[in-house]
């Protein structure tokens, strides 16, 4: 499954290049990937109250074209894969009416224990949400 | 006692007003507690080790003149009030060199058990760091 | 006019103390200034490019309960008080489904000319947005 | 050249999992860069007087290990290549002590024009500039 994420570019966001501040697209796949775990039916509130933490491993992410303030953004959030100890999503963000993406980014993601931040293996501790997730994998594009 | 807490003006700070977004001055503030906490031989990292945690009540905050990157800045905070419920603190934000304040403001804060969010007593709860903060309150300017 | 804009808490406005930091409240007022503008007909972008700056003043803010990750918010924003130098919004902020607000606060903003950062005339530079702002002024509650 | 920048984690940039929110590590290696241009005898501040701007073209960034509140972290900044048009920095980032870092990361920047976002040439624009980055070129390691 893929899911767009809508939101709009705000002023404390942008730097004195006159443009978002490079770091606030992080938060911004954070946003979609909140909204990709809801359209699965759950929420990561809920799968922390489990004692799941999902912190990230890695992130990589191309900034093509600069965007700013007011701006109408949309963050298309793909799960390219989905074991029982990891996940991997793939962004690609667009400003509003237009085709080509302003950023491209990929992250990876560990299940762990909440309190130890040990690895969890996410298909025996949930296995529902497990299931749901490997049934919305995507190929890359 | 009154702490200077010194720092330089980050870019991820500045807006595309080409100043400091106005709400890293709270950001500010709070690095300057920690400072002043420290300064009286404990650490915020410990109290919450205890069991506490002191949020935020009420923030007031006067904008004088801006400041931008790379700026050098002094946090005077200063502890004005502390009571086994809570504490006051003033700040006076200069940037290098000049006399005049940039900013000024005021916090005030709770004591909170850490599991419960409910008022707690600093002074059953952590007597020695009572008996510091009571010792370093200054009058107000 | 009172304008109520919608938000969703991000994971990154959280804090370890479990709930949402302090000074996201004022990024919240900034965005709900930012769709109170558009309802007027206009936006702050287009204000910024006839050469107005509006930076803040004052903020005074009081946290009355928290919020934390996924709760979703409302931002009520109140225009109280419009001249041809300064404006003054009241803020209160309700978790949904809640009646009592967790914030409340208020803000004072200048207008000042984009380049040398003096005082300006919103009445003289922008007299269509000034009568429009002055017709939307509410009593305070 | 290799610059190491020392900063104190912020209550501010951790996140209700307990610890560093990754966002921050990007603002981490931004404050990074600006220390290792200032060890360079100008100041990036100075290169935009120029008319220069150095946006970022790609972040990637490892987490390793987690830190937190109050924590000592040291940004090791490494610069890799430094052409006419682009640059490329490595970090390392270590607590206090200890001899595993918590992240490594690279980034790579282009050189633009303020007012067009045009690429420039730094070559051309700021040649002292440009001869004291090609001479801080380090191996990666």
């Amino acid at each position: 499954m893929i899911h767009n994420t809508h939101l709009t570019v705000r002023y404390a966001e942008t730097d004195r290049m006159g443009i978002t501040h490079h770091a606030n697209y992080l938060v911004w796949y954070e946003q979609a990937r909140t909204e990709f775990t809801r359209m699965l039916g759950t929420s990561y509130g809920q799968i922390e109250e489990k004692g799941l933490l999902s912190p990230l491993l890695e992130i990589e992410t191309k900034y093509l074209l600069p965007c700013t303030y007011e701006d109408e953004i949309t963050v298309e959030c793909r799960l390219v894969k989905a074991t029982a100890a990891q996940m991997e999503f793939c962004y690609r963000v667009f400003k509003k009416g237009e085709e080509k993406p302003i950023n491209t980014g990929r992250s990876r993601h560990a299940w762990v224990d909440k309190d130890t931040f040990r690895p969890a293996s996410l298909k025996k501790r949930a296995p529902e949400l497990f299931a749901a997730l490997v049934a919305a994998v995507e190929p890359e594009e």
